[in-house]
Order: C-alpha cells, then sequence, then structure tokens
C-alpha cells in the first residue's frame, strides 16, 4: 500500500510543507539522504502544547505533539522529493528532543508516538535507529522537537 | 590485532546485543554507514547507575557508564554487521549526552570514558568526530546516552 | 566568489584550526561528508563567553559566541580538506545547542547567529537543516556549541 493510501486510511493528512526559514531550509539532500530539520509540533499555524512534561504537557499530549512532527516532517520529505514519495528507501534515525522536568525519565514513552506512527505510516520503511533525550528548553516552548534522517534514491 | 583479540586482550567481553524494540531497532545500514540508537548503560539487565552528574553519579562512575555504552554499542554494530567486525570500515561519530546538574561544565571528560575505550579496542579505526553535551533529564534517568555512527563495507 | 574572498571582504578570518584532542578528532570524512566535531565559542584560546543564555549570556553575546563556532568550525573543515575549501559541494546539517535557562525559548535566534554567517560567507552552498535545542549544561560552560556536516567531493 502507497504512503498516500496508508495516511488515508488513517484518517491523516499532511500539511502543507513549512516555507524555507530565512536562515536554514527545511530539508536538504546529500549523499543519498535526505536530512529534514527538526520539526515542532505545529498544527495550522498553531502549537499544540507548550511546556515542560510531565508538568506542564501530559505524556499523552506529549505523544500526540510528537506525531504532529511526524507528519510535519513527512511534509517536508515529501516537497524535498517533488511532491511524491516515490524516491524513498527507508527511514533511517530520528532524533527526539523531549522538553523534561528534571526528574522526568519516559522520554522513550514520548518518543513512541512518533515511532510508532513512523512504523503504521511506513511499514518496513519505518524502522529506524533513535536517539531520544530530555532536555530543559526547546524553541518556542514546545514539548518535543524531532529530526529526521531518510535514504533515497 | 582483531578487534575480538582486543577485547580479549582489555578482559573485556561484548553482552548480548539488546534485541529490537517494538518501536525503534538498534541499528540501521545505510549508504555505507550504520546508525546505532543511543545506547545506556545497562549491564545484564540492569543500569550501572541512575542519576545527574556529579550530584548523584560520580564522574569517575559516569564515565564507567559511558564505557558500557561502548560496549552495548560495540554488540549492536557487531549484531547488525551479522556477528562479524570485517566489514567495519572505522567509526565515525559519538554522541554524547550526560545527564548532568545544572552547574556541570566537564561533559567532555565523562565522553572521553567512551572515546578512550574506543581508540583502545578500535586502534585507528576508532578515532571519532564528537558531540558531546549537557541534558537535564534522561531515559531510565541514566547518567549517560550515547550514540554511534560507522561506516562499513 | 571564493570561500577566502568572502571571509576578506566580511572583515572575518579564520583560526587556526584546534589541534588533535587524544580522545577524538576535529573532524572525520567518511562517506562523501566531512562530520565536524562540536565547537565551542574560542577565540585566541579563551572562551567569547560563559554561562546560560540570557540571564548570564544576552541573546546578542550567545549569537556572537555561535558566530565564533562557526569560523571555528570552517578552520576544521579546511585543515581536514588539505588547506583548501576547493573540495567543499555544501554545508548539510548544522546541530546546534544553547545552555538556556529553564525559562528561555528562543534557540532559534540564537543559532541564527551560526546560520546567517554560514549563508553569507558560503552562500548557495551554505543553506543546512538545523536542528537547534536547549541544554542546562554545556562543556566549560559556553553558551553555546555547534556540529556541523559538510557534503565534500
Amino acid at each position: 500500500m502507497s504512503i498516500e493510501s496508508k495516511l488515508k486510511e488513517l484518517g491523516l493528512s499532511l500539511p502543507e510543507a513549512p516555507k524555507p526559514v530565512a536562515a536554514y531550509v527545511p530539508a536538504v539532500t546529500s549523499c543519498g539522504q535526505v536530512i529534514v530539520s527538526g520539526q515542532l509540533p505545529m498544527q495550522n499555524g498553531e502549537l499544540l502544547s507548550t511546556g515542560k512534561v510531565p508538568s506542564q504537557v501530559s505524556i499523552k499530549d506529549a505523544q500526540a505533539a510528537a506525531r504532529q512532527c511526524v507528519l510535519n516532517g513527512l511534509a517536508v520529505l515529501k516537497a524535498e522529493l517533488g511532491g511524491s514519495f516515490d524516491r524513498l528507501v527507508r527511514l533511517v534515525r530520528v532524533g527526539a528532543f523531549v522538553q523534561s522536568d528534571d526528574d522526568f525519565s519516559a522520554q522513550p514513552q514520548v518518543a513512541n508516538g512518533a515511532s510508532e506512527l513512523l512504523l503504521e505510516i511506513l511499514g518496513d520503511k519505518g524502522r529506524h535507529a533513535r536517539a531520544a533525550v530530555g532536555v530543559n528548553a526547546l524553541p518556542l516552548n514546545v514539548p518535543v522537537e524531532i529530526e529526521f534522517l531518510f535514504e533515497v534514491n
């Protein structure tokens, strides 16, 4: 099943890919890979949630934010590939940064929100290496920021 | 001297490679490189230490944890390469995250526990680029998480 | 215009590339890419500033520190390429870690200090993917650490 069909079946749709920002770009293709910049849980121009996990954003809400980062990252990938996923070989790596209270240590649970959705959408092409860590602060006070590395042909 | 012989000479043995977790995999091979997921200082199913450096985990203990991450990462690499290091060209990059007190700034000293062991085991193939940073929180409250990038053929 | 000429026009000069440290190296070339280790805002052997942003280091000073990381990273790249930028194809990725107060969320503003200088010096070759995050602690108490990934031929 194509990635587009899978998204439809899951009742998901990709957002417009974010426009290039002045100082950097959403994605770069190099040596057979697409490097996607760190994605924030932006939906229709607004953040799904803000704050630290779990005191200000629940684990469940942080997982939802992680899923939104995935949709935004896939939208960036699709735009970088000229509007189609045909050239996607596989997802390679996910880097997840979770804005954490000092005593929070379930970052993998939050990152699983992203990882499981990626597996669901991409199937076997979605199996990836991952580094998930906590940080005390993130851009725009988001609970999670995720970057992606894809192999393409 | 082979990597296996070197490990033996150093009195070290590699653990069983961690089993693939549902949501992601220990390693991915892409474009001539093996990307190893962030490794924790797990030994025989238990964490070597937990807490922030240095108030809860001494620098010396954090270095020991970093060395355990190396052994786990090498075990993952070996499994990914089909049970042998023969195809290893070199280590390329180490990313080290140290769970730090707010006023701790000797992350390189902790990361050296990993870097020096890698040089000892891998010899010239072990020279690597590195980014070492502090974070306020890590999965399972570990003092250090390390990810690895290897070149293979 | 060559990169060297551009630097001159901007009134900038590259520092001596940092000497290899025992435990790791400033850069590794692998699979058509140069991976540059995390750079600190060191200038003539001294740190431009130390502390957390913005309580101890202003955003403006942190941007200056980010620019110094860029100059150091370019010096490392040039040394890795044998003393010339001729083989540089493009910058691919910038990873920026900003030592942040717990309530600081303008890491992109700090990282823009690096990104904008890279675009200015490298032109079209300087367009890059980026991940910018906050952390509670960094080596030597620097306000910002930046790593770089370049494509070369």
